[in-house]
């Protein structure tokens, strides 16, 4: 387990227990979803808002990933919000879900907001495709908040895949990592997926020969390595913790939210997490570190996990990050059965991003809440805490969520 | 004066005087820095946070303006902080510098940041023209976040200054306001600029027959209804108040922060505004009547104020707007003197975006500061309380900040 040690200069708890995620609300997840970005986005948080008990003139902040493409001022204009009194965004990527949290939690415990929307939309599969190294004209660009991808463009590193195939190439050298580990998160997420009626892949049982049986794409990562591409938008509601008590849900608490962005980045985003001395040693591991100075409760507490799988090496290298398990180990535990449904800490009980749908991580926020209401599909018996991470990207970003 | 009626459903007023701005920092305002965004970021951020009296591994927070090319981590890498725990933008342009304010008090007030650092860096000359309708590379393209441009673009409509033509056009109709007026609110900030040594027009001295000789850029506004562009950053540290009493200078506490986006945008920024009943009545007053709700002062209560001057007659229309004057009247009070360093509400006292430069108006912040400090070089002697506006565009934004 990774010491609990307080980050120096930090003891401030303000945020703990006081804010709660009173709303959910999703879209079908599909590849071709027919409408607009803005109109996903408009029906995800119509549902989340409905979940809440509120009408949306009762919304008074919208937070958003910094990659939607859609705008905090046209989801409300088409919500019907009447005035907004905070808005903001945050991110990168995958690290929004998180970071949207804490700063909703900002906005509500200094008096900004009441009931604050988070979204996350996008046509991920019909329009714009992530991770293809290519913008909607064909040209060839990277994601993030880069600079220094004119050092790594020119070899032909242009995306995340090829920059976590070269991380798990050097874990499974370093570690003695296999491809059959990483097969084993491939495969509980997508058995997760397979009895959730939502998920793209529900009806779409894997083997490990599957697994094993993919094409590579950037070797040593596979097909079933990566996340799925979709259509498809997630929101939910943040408000103060003693009003939610009287809200249709049972509320979930926001316990602690930590992110961590480290000092040896050197301006990049992704590529220069190439040029650190050990390159399986995430930067964002920070966020774990202090997550759990905030939480007051330690990695041994929590009862389940939605940890972001934008590929499976970075879903394990988040294991060892969040203190999960011993850096170094996250191949065997994989492997241990230990993460699966009836394992001692089932994560991805969706089946996550890699079989329940690519919404950015969003959908993990929402699945951490159907846990803690006890009504997901795959549900952890009497689940009290869930540990949702960001991923100790370059960048790293975690909410630890109880109920109440 | 506006009714300081509350605004239903808020009653929370956390942030008040919690706050505080105790560091502020620039460069030099150019029209050529000779040097990346990046640099001046580094250079303004590095002067505010020894200004506050910090080393730049106490900064855990970092906060820009949706529009900035600078990074969040590649600032936190080149200024050397250690760690960061909160990061987040908002925006658009002239309404982030208020917005940021209230983001960082949100952050510092749920413990999730110390010490934050709030930035705006551009080379709005040498590098990118704001307002030209043009990309780098040439490109028609208008700013914001909007959408619904395309129903404005095809009429030429490409730019804030053509818009903001219409709208004063209107208010000469209805309100018989004329070029003279428009006029005064130029030569005050040119006046102040004028002894304020870092001003981009110190040496420019200006008569408003200078002023009506200038040529229309577009009709009724002209040359010199416009800001400047300008290379320049500009940087603040905001912390919790009562760390502040332990700082250098005297503590500049955030009184109240009020942002207003209201409903009917119709999912635009920027041209829908023309598409309202009334267009001389910008949406963004909203923001106004959020700010005194918070404050628990009134208009008539404050000592000076940094008015968001993209134009002449948008400056005008906060004075409406904020309830500085009644509707309709800004351009009667606009020549009446009481604007000027002597009169009753001093503004733009180092010469504001249109004479001390365009920092997208977190120079106005920087000189809000400075004039709760006393150490302004156009002083308003004895200033208690400072009103900051990022403008009743269509969205608005507006920080109240207090001498401690």
């Amino acid at each position: 387990m990774m010491a609990q040690q307080s980050v120096p200069g930090i003891e401030a708890r303000e945020l703990r227990d006081k804010c709660a995620i009173v709303g959910i609300g999703s879209t079908e997840f599909s590849r071709n979803s027919g409408r607009s970005a803005l109109t996903l986005a408009t029906e995800a948080s119509l549902a989340a808002i409905a979940d809440a008990g509120l009408k949306p003139n009762e919304i008074d902040g919208i937070i958003r990933c910094t990659s939607d493409t859609v705008a905090y001022n046209a989801l409300a204009a088409s919500l019907g919000v009447d005035e907004l009194n905070f808005w903001g965004e945050t991110g990168p990527g995958g690290v929004a879900p998180c970071a949207m949290i804490g700063m909703a939690a900002g906005a509500i415990l200094s008096g900004q907001a009441r009931n604050v929307l988070l979204y996350r939309s996008l046509n991920g599969r019909s329009e714009v495709r992530f991770g293809a190294g290519q913008n909607r004209s064909g040209a060839q660009v990277v994601g993030g908040l880069g600079s220094y991808d004119e050092f790594f463009l020119p070899y032909g590193l242009l995306t995340a895949g090829q920059m976590f195939a070269l991380i798990a190439q050097r874990h499974m050298l370093q570690y003695g990592t296999t491809a059959e580990q990483l097969g084993a998160l491939a495969l509980l997420c997508r058995e997760n997926a397979n009895d959730t009626p939502h998920a793209q892949m529900h009806d779409r049982r894997m083997t490990l020969d599957d697994y094993l049986a993919s094409r590579f794409i950037a070797k040593p990562l596979r097909l079933f390595d990566f996340c799925l591409e979709t259509d498809g938008a997630c929101a939910v509601v943040v408000t103060a913790a003693d009003r939610a008590r009287d809200m249709p849900h049972h509320p979930v608490l926001v316990r602690a939210v930590g992110l961590g962005s480290p000092p040896d980045l050197r301006g990049g985003m992704m590529f220069p997490t190439l040029m650190r001395d050990d390159i399986t040693a995430m930067p964002g591991y920070t966020a774990g570190r202090r997550l759990w100075s905030q939480a007051g409760v330690g990695p041994a507490e929590i009862d389940v996990a939605q940890i972001y799988d934008c590929f499976t090496i970075s879903l394990l290298l988040q294991l060892e990050a969040f203190g999960l398990c011993p850096r170094g180990e996250g191949g065997p535990f994989a492997a241990s059965g230990a993460l699966r449904r009836d394992g001692s800490l089932p994560i991805n009980t969706a089946g996550g991003n890699m079989s329940e749908g690519y919404i950015h991580g969003m959908n993990h926020v929402v699945e951490a809440v159907r846990q803690l209401r006890h009504t997901a599909a795959v549900q952890v018996p009497g689940a009290e805490l869930c540990l949702v991470t960001g991923g100790p990207l370059p960048v790293g970003s975690s909410a630890l969520l109880r109920r109440a």
